[in-house]
């Protein structure tokens, strides 16, 4: 099955575009080891979200046991929910085929984040195994996007050339981008771009972005094609021993919010 | 001790400019693991590299079982000779901070690639380890990095301005930049913008990069500050029993040769 597929079916199932991102911070956790937090925290919200995402930085925090405890996560998770590896890699073209291979074959993931800087032929291994995602870094979440992201490349800024680039290459339906809540403007600009593209949307949550226009600008024209991730503000939302029954409280209560922002949507009216 | 001189160190005591890349392939391996290839490798090279620079893909290619593997190279190379994380890593703030604590005090590397596209904030968490060495992707080695970094901002091709904003940023003196040797011209603007920079040059060897102009046009004035790696001609040369004494005089050759190089280098006549 295609990932946009098992997308859709996930979240139409559980009438979600909630991301869980499984960022595991030790020090936050209340005495459980991070497979014991990760397993409670899948339980807690399995039905709740349409995808979850573990950022590999927090695994490789951890050392080589890091990435069996990453390992471990995912065969926690129901084989139903799409997992991301939240990754941005980008290495030439042996390189990345050999980190395709990683994310795709050995771990798993039905999906994965990369950088566009190297170009096409770092992303091309990613993209070539054709039932997987890829999201391609457009427009990031944080302040350091402008730098070079909305530099003027023949008249546009860079983040807007890839994401025409992103369209150029999307010939197996299965690129989608990364633009951050935090940028509502550049996130409506990328959706005028890629009308039908997945959007991956972090950002809303500890990181501040507006949930009404991230809903508003991010979702398709059937209110659908955007995952709106958070993590800490729902991982950490107790440090106590109910931990994952406050994680679930929260969680629905962003879905809950994503859904009535996609009420008052256009195309939903 | 700072990174910059831990490599002149080794690179004078060695006389060599050559880094090692140790990028494993099993397939390609003659019947030995890879914990043990990789120590064989170090043990018949070690004093004719300034050097060594595993890329994590081939790693993560092997699952966590391959960061172990990751993990136990780094303690046979010799702690005199630098080691860089090949990582091409590049993420928001928070992460990026995981990232650093990952390659940097868990794995112990001496420095790490990192990759510009999400700008300065992604780059001070690694920059922020004063003795660590970060090298930021400028111009790379492979073809496609032609679809971004050679697009014009502001007059100038992108990686051009990457190398301009490297050298605002490098108040530690701990920066340097990627700059493939596939692209001599774009080497020799990148070397004038940065005449001081360490500058990491892939690309000869299998990829194909000329070592003349390399070796011209990337070293500074005094023929330092420059380190040429190479993987796949070395580590596989022979795919016999006999593979590391054979690397040892392939890579005794091309060191000779950056040498041989060097010698007809401006200052060095």
């Amino acid at each position: 099955m295609k990932f946009i597929d098992k997308l859709l079916n996930m979240s139409r199932k559980n009438r979600s575009l909630l991301c869980i991102g499984l960022d595991p911070d030790p020090e936050l956790m209340p005495g459980v080891d991070v497979v014991q937090f990760n397993r409670a925290i899948i339980e807690a919200t399995s039905d709740l979200a349409c995808a979850y995402k573990p950022n590999l930085a927090f695994y490789e925090a951890l050392g080589s046991a890091g990435l069996a405890i990453l390992e471990e996560t995912i065969k926690h998770i129901p084989g139903d929910v799409p997992v991301i590896a939240d990754a941005k890699r980008g290495d030439i073209g042996n390189t990345a085929k050999a980190y395709a291979r990683a994310l795709f074959s050995v771990f798993g993931f039905d999906a994965a984040t990369v950088s566009p800087y190297l170009g096409y032929d770092s992303i091309e291994p990613f993209v070539s195994y054709q039932d997987k995602g890829v999201f391609i870094l457009c427009r990031t979440s944080n302040r350091g996007a402008v730098d070079f992201q909305d530099l003027h490349t023949n008249g546009l800024p860079l983040y807007e050339t890839v994401a025409h680039k992103a369209r150029e290459w999307n010939i197996h339906d299965n690129i989608g981008l990364v633009v951050g809540a935090t940028c509502p403007e550049e996130l409506k600009r990328v959706r005028s771009i890629c009308p039908e593209m997945c959007l991956l949307i972090p950002g809303v949550g500890a990181q501040g972005g507006d949930l009404a226009s991230a809903v508003s600008y991010g979702v398709d024209a059937r209110g659908e094609r955007a995952i709106f991730n958070v993590s800490r503000q729902i991982l950490y939302a107790s440090r106590g021993k109910d931990f994952a029954r406050v994680a679930r409280t929260v969680a629905d209560r962003i879905r809950r919010q994503i859904n009535s922002h996609l009420a008052s949507h256009p195309e939903q009216k």
